[in-house]
């Protein structure tokens, strides 16, 4: 794996792109920050595949976009062979893809679009084949820039000048191509001189809230306090939090939401402290073939993320048994909109059809 | 600050004591658990008053009776000096000692009977005085191991055979003298042959629950498993809990109670699922002077214990804000029952009169 360290200006940078030469993918390593702006290139099989599990890239959106340049590549560098044994190949490369994370819809879907495309030029010449697969995955990282453009501006008639927000987890521009579908509404406001003040919730054991959310929030001038998960609770009762803007990994039919960890404990605060809840998402999270949250696989994590990463000594017995959830399901009851780029969705939720 | 490390069986150590040549009081220093067993000794007025700050001892109980047994090792120390002079030093640093938490009540309380002994033998010759004063601390301590016992036998009334008890942050043998209150149930019933599964939250931001809790609940042999604070939700939501056990920091009139910061949301989402909630604590937590938990002081500690304590590197950018506060305020609503060692109250709470 080459990489180079650079020193971003922007909290809009291009976060998923292809490497000079064209034959690698570029990310940022989303392990390092924000100690360290890293970028990586990534082009074996096993590279690719790490690259998600170990949430070098992560947040829904981007994990969808970033597998279909991963198909590509991995396309890109197979050795000559039959046209049946590049797409067996590249099928088999895009099942495995897709089993390094299994709550997030994203990841699926768009290597379902990606296998379509494999499946549509399987005859065609090699270099058509990969050129409609590169074509593919430009088409789903474009889309996404305009999907989380259009989310951000619904998310805007949401919140007013001066008002508190609480987030959890990440769902700003790393955690999709550029934008970001829950941080979108926050730093277009800020862009329109709108203040905002933001509370962000740390979200252990990856600590995703602390590491990257602070860290694009404080790149885009945006006020915003770090607290520990477990007080969210104290912030909205002294009555800092005016509205609550999460992503979401995966949407079922009657809108229940499957994000970070922590996410449905989060929204039954809100409910109890009165505070709206809101979901922000690209309709491709929605997932019209899951009719509710109890069908959602919850993806299991080692215990070791709870237990030592991080730390710099072990910070629970050696031994210690731990449960690692990466994810939950909050219930649609609780959610006051979902907004997707076809505008704020508000209950009773009925996604049968997916073009939100 | 002399120490020796230890390797102990029990979970049922003497956690505050005197030193053989009775100079100085002997803790196990908390902040170094799960990783090392240090005993340390300490003297002076400095040392005194950083080891209740930096949490070397902690839990509201504990830190009532190590002042009491600091303030005694303070005048012990005081050179050859007129009576008012030593009354005078010795309330000075018992009200330094004070200070050095503001939110559990048991450290005013206790402190306040010490220096009730420092007025009434002002006159007696010193040896007398410190006789005295050693003979107070010592009767808070055995107090606190008898109510600690009467508490723990209620609160096994609360329980069952293959049940899951939710706790926060720690209320076990480290947080009182010997028993604890939150844990002393669960302790009693492996004791009798009772199997519960435990499930601990890790308590952010300085993660007494996975150091502390999960350390003590180990050593008793009961079968627990940390889980990050925002996964309380998730396993009440899966049916492994039936019921929450927490302490108490300050216990109001009308039964609001401070606790760990996180205490608050925990009893939101029990009352949301249905689980009941209850708080445990010696009647010395209860503060009848202080009308509801609006008017109980939450001690503020510093940024860098959510930023940067425990971390290898900064988990934030840096100047990253922080909001830290160390408890919050459980409305009494929330409380299914406050156990003390006079038994298990339940609401409308009203502790008119301290005795319970």
């Amino acid at each position: 794996m080459e990489f180079a360290t650079t020193n971003l200006e922007s909290c809009y940078h291009e976060n998923i792109s292809l490497s000079a030469d064209g034959t690698a993918v570029v990310i940022l390593d989303q392990t390092l920050l924000p100690n360290e702006e890293r970028l990586i290139e990534l082009r074996g099989a096993d590279e690719l595949y790490e690259a998600i599990y170990s949430l070098r890239i992560r947040g829904a959106p981007a994990i969808g976009i970033f597998a279909a340049y991963a198909l590509y590549i991995f396309a890109l560098g197979l050795p000559p062979c039959e046209p049946a044994a590049f797409r067996e190949q590249t099928l088999g490369f895009s099942a495995r893809l897709c089993s390094a994370r299994p709550t997030a819809v994203n990841l699926a879907r768009q290597l379902q679009r990606m296998e379509t495309i494999v499946r549509k030029h399987g005859n065609a010449p090699r270099a058509d084949q990969l050129a409609a697969m590169k074509g593919e995955a430009e088409a789903i990282r474009c889309e996404d820039i305009e999907m989380c453009r259009a989310i951000s501006e619904h998310g805007l008639t949401l919140i007013g000048e001066g008002q508190g927000v609480l987030t959890h987890c990440n769902a700003g521009p790393l955690a999709t191509s550029r934008y970001g579908t829950g941080l979108g509404a926050i730093l277009l406001a800020r862009e329109r001189g709108i203040n905002l003040r933001v509370y962000c919730d740390e979200t252990r054991p990856l600590l995703q809230g602390a590491r990257l959310t602070v860290y694009e929030l404080m790149k885009a001038g945006v006020d915003c306090t770090l607290i520990c998960d477990n007080m969210a609770s104290i912030v909205m009762k002294e009555g800092k939090i005016d509205a609550v803007f999460v992503g979401a990994d995966r949407v079922a039919r009657n809108g229940d939401a499957a994000n970070k960890i922590g996410t449905s404990g989060v929204a039954i605060l809100a409910k109890h402290y009165g505070i709206p809840f809101y979901v922000f998402c690209p309709s491709s999270t929605i997932d019209p073939d899951c009719a509710s949250g109890g069908e959602i696989v919850i993806e299991q994590r080692p215990p070791q993320e709870i237990s030592q990463l991080y730390f710099e000594k072990p910070i629970a017995p050696a031994g210690a048994k731990c449960y690692n959830p990466a994810f939950d399901v909050t219930d649609s009851s609780l959610i006051s909109a979902i907004v997707t780029e076809g505008g704020v969705h508000r209950g009773p939720y009925d996604f049968s059809d997916k073009e939100q």
